[in-house]
């Protein structure tokens, strides 16, 4: 069932014959992780790159005064790394948790490499998944500096709206970059205008 | 000249035969931008990816306040574009300026569409840049989050030791995201502690 998610999002950027993507496919492990576990913990080194095929992760930083700051929440269908931990293979910056029993498809360095050799179109593929990557962290930048709290908020909850409702107002706290008092203002503010 | 940088940049990524780096580079155009000149205006759709080959440019955008936040300066060596508006053909959030008289490599998207049929290695190749380009983009989203302005300071010198000199108080500030007196003070105190 994992492949099944996996191959219709691969599918809609590269097409690979049935055999490349038995090989292709064959790369990545599957591995479970229950809720509040760490897929990563900064100052690991991180050795992959994941699919989410189930569940839901959030990425983290610690701030200087040691504040979450979520970078973004992998939901089904989304990619996860720390990039720059991966390729420079320095310690990660980036704390990556489950918030639910999830599952996620993960691939070695190495494996990537390898497939790079074997089948040239995972390049292809890699490429638009970093260039998708950075438009999504080029938007994420932009909406911090260019929006009010109350726009972030319903951009995020119609970027996340499978885990909106289920997430606390301290979750999106640390996401939007404001109190979670305000989170809850704002989310009763909202409730009221829908009446 | 300008092919020779261009060449060398390119070859610690892929290795193109003489014939393949012929035609990937006539797929480029040279572009003289005079200081203060803009190679891109925010609202205006962005055509073109761009290599660096002389000065500098500024990559900005206006937060809501109408104030200038500088996300990087592209200088020689730098590949530079607004991403979101290239592929998906919206209005680009980022204004690029000349910070002096200045010369680019531009290739429009369709003649890169060309290059990926007609040479498989253009992926690599851009997969690569933009992994690099994601790992900038994480570095300056981490750094404002957990270092003090004198370290992003410091760290800002560091990185672009050709212009720190060149620019003004205030273009720094833009960037380090502080008041351009406190860049001042920053300045002088480190001046101070150097003799």
């Amino acid at each position: 069932m994992s492949f099944t998610l996996f191959k219709e999002n691969i599918e809609k950027h590269v097409k690979f014959s049935a055999d490349e993507f038995e090989v292709f496919s064959q790369a990545f492990q599957v591995k479970k992780v229950a809720k509040k576990e760490f897929l990563l913990r900064a100052g690991d080194i991180c050795r992959f790159e994941g699919f989410v095929t189930q569940g839901c992760f959030r990425v983290y930083i610690l701030d200087k005064e040691a504040n979450e700051k979520v970078l973004y929440f992998a939901v089904t269908g989304w990619w996860l790394s720390d990039l720059d931990s991966l390729i420079n293979e320095i310690p990660a910056q980036f704390w990556i948790q489950a918030l639910e029993n999830s599952e996620v498809l993960l691939i070695k360095k190495k494996d990537a490499e390898a497939l790079y050799q074997q089948i040239p179109k995972t390049e292809k593929l890699f490429r638009i998944i970093s260039q998708k990557a950075l438009i999504a962290m080029q938007r994420r930048l932009l909406r911090n500096h260019s929006d009010t709290a109350e726009e972030r908020y319903l951009q995020f909850i119609s970027t996340y709206p499978q885990i909106a409702q289920k997430l606390t107002n301290l979750q999106i706290a640390a996401y939007l970059g404001i109190s979670h008092e305000f989170v809850s203002k704002i989310r009763k503010k909202i409730a009221t205008r829908k009446i």
